[in-house]
């Protein structure tokens, strides 16, 4: 089956706005066995869309848009398929119901305004979107099929989950391609490259090798008739891997960093606290994007002051004799931060993000330090001196090798 | 005059690479009075490179395409320039030799496959690249225009800049396009919809309206023959949004709520604390993307567990007598920080973001308490409860009311 994605809205034209959405569902249309075959971004323009919606009906059997269902005058995709259609949107009153509930939970009455989103057209059906005023459209004809949801991630990828996937595995027949991601850290791409080197060059497993923030991706993908053909081909060239880069595989997939740890520390009972400084938060906000972290995290301290480190308990004398960027006030940050809050785990990290005044300390390097259940990991790590670099790699770095502390006893993990 | 961009590569197609080329371009064409209307993603292949060609010329007066101008067999977009235009690429000795001389500077000899980088076609011209092999084409045919790029970043912007704008300018006669971004937080959508409804429905200067995680932005957007006269037709539309939305107001064009309540404590000299539950540090993170927020932000907590905030200095019995997810706990955890490293403001958040046990506090019902300089701002909130969702929403309601108390006494911000 052949597709496309329109990500409709104006601001997306002007640059303002990067598209994420069309990535998004990329990503997800091959293991469903969907070909996608174009994307296009599209102004808020009634023409210009409804010649899209022609065109790509030619050319596909599939169209996916998001955006452009909001209920100003701007929003014209509900409009736009209908005039491709040649069929009149009526208002729908049980929606309009709907919505005036939506807005009276919400202690509000409905702007008249939000009508637009209750009109529908014969040949389409709504879709359901339990986060927003904006339900989708799914419109069949002529066996094409027009799948219209929200702009916003956060109502997009619920209706995504919940209603547009569900139908399209039981339309789709086609071959499925499957992807097996393993996620390492602590070797370079030169590196990985050479010792899996007899993975690479074949069509179909596809081996691919791909630098990120979190470290090294290798991608295993695999096309079949269906998923267990695809998955059995992945299995040995997986085996290969994890056999050869074991210890430095920390996560499958999707697994983020934070998903990682939080996993070992939850299934092993043990508790994390933090205190960083050239992170900014970044480290706890990470954590804290785990569903349940509460379980495991009992909290951080973000220091940019002095007034902050010695309200945590670091001794004054260690920031005097060291200076705050050294591996002993990272350490003395983790501990004062675990013994604080009774946790097993501390996490310390201190950096400088502007160059200092004598330059002895460039901007990038940070320290980092894992102190717990009576083991001391510290670390010296020279990043590229952006903030959201430092803030990312310095904390994937705190995440990842204390899940390895964790679990270095417990033989690799298939 | 009217473009579009091509983003050219399976990979983008696949899910693995989000596209940032096309709304770095698409930034850049209003002020040199270029109209963008369509932005497609194409993959690798020649049949549908050759159709979007012909298609977008018969659309736009210019094609501006990233990607599939590397060396190997999958790498198409010449082919396609060249199939649409009905000629016939040949060899360029001069770019030939030019080639083996860039391999030859780096101690290697060229490739054969190199030399697909060396073809053109008589439409066309080179364009030159300083940082990679892949030149650039520029292709006439009938008053129209396709200019193509490499895909990497860091050989397209400097090609962009030296090279493809400069020669926009002495073409391009059109109007500019100047925009303004109007911030603001505290009404719905519908609402401002009905406030400023009179400044809807023009079409110069045209008058948009966006629904964003930091609150209701108004974009204004005037075309004419330059800026200045542009500017004048804005000016009476954003004065006439100013009088009637003010105090909503929190920031213009690119600035976010962190920056703009940064600009303000930095001016004034005050200094900021904060202790954060249900945002997990997201509310720290952002205060810190700004650069030198050290001068102003002393630092926080991130409270996960009761033992933290005791151990910041809330008092049990606030927690015990109104529960964590209360005002009054809010008030105690802004108060608390603030006392602690003597700043000038604390923030204080606390929330919910599982459903409680007995259903009192729903997730996404917060709290928010500003403090400090003998002012107290209490708040509640309720936000859809996907936790991105309450933590954005909630950390940027803080970072803008802490702005609009700061500034309540000096008139409306201009």
């Amino acid at each position: 089956m052949k597709a496309e994605i329109f990500s409709i809205g104006t601001e997306l034209l002007m640059g303002e706005l990067t598209d994420t959405n069309a990535a998004w569902i990329a990503a997800r249309l091959p293991a469903l066995g969907i070909q996608l075959q174009w994307v296009s971004i599209i102004g808020d323009d009634l023409d210009m869309l409804a010649n899209a919606f022609t065109q790509g009906m030619r050319r596909s059997d599939i169209i996916f848009t998001t955006g452009g269902l909001g209920p100003t005058q701007d929003d014209l995709t509900r409009e736009g398929v209908a005039k491709a259609l040649g069929e009149t949107p009526t208002v729908q009153p049980e929606v309009v119901q709907e919505l005036e509930r939506y807005f009276q939970g919400r202690g509000a009455s409905m702007p008249a305004t939000n009508i637009k989103q209750a009109h529908l057209i014969p040949s389409a059906q709504f879709v359901r979107n339990r986060n927003g005023t904006a339900p989708g459209w799914w419109a069949e004809r002529d066996g094409k099929i027009i799948v219209s949801m929200p702009g916003p991630p956060g109502e997009m990828h619920p209706i995504w989950e919940e209603e547009v996937e569900p139908r399209l595995r039981q339309i789709v027949k086609d071959e499925v391609t499957v992807t097996r991601n393993i996620k390492t850290m602590g070797l370079s791409e030169g590196a990985i490259d050479e010792i899996v080197s007899e993975y690479f060059g074949q069509e179909n497993p596809y081996l691919g090798i791909y630098s990120k923030a979190d470290g090294i991706h290798l991608r295993i993908i695999a096309r079949a008739r269906d998923t267990g053909t695809a998955q059995a081909m992945i299995a040995p060239v997986e085996r290969g891997i994890t056999d050869r880069l074991g210890p430095y595989i920390w996560g499958y997939d999707d697994e983020t960093p934070e998903q990682a740890l939080g996993q070992v520390l939850k299934q092993k009972g043990l508790t994390l606290a933090t205190m960083e400084s050239c992170t900014g938060g970044f480290l706890a906000n990470t954590i804290t994007e785990v569903p349940d972290s509460s379980s495991y995290y009992k909290g951080g301290v973000v220091a940019y002051s002095n007034e902050m480190h010695f309200a945590s308990g670091v001794p004054p004398e260690i920031i005097e004799s060291y200076g705050e960027v050294s591996q002993e006030t990272a350490n003395a940050m983790a501990r004062a931060i675990r013994q604080r809050l009774g946790a097993d785990f501390g996490i310390g990290i201190t950096g400088a993000t502007h160059p200092s005044p004598d330059e002895s300390r460039p901007p990038g390097l940070a320290y980092l330090s894992i102190e717990g259940m009576g083991q001391l990991k510290e670390m010296e790590l020279r990043v590229p001196p952006r903030r959201i670099t430092i803030k990312r790699r310095v904390s994937n770095n705190a995440l990842i090798e204390l899940r390895k502390l964790i679990t270095a006893g417990d033989g690799h993990r298939k």
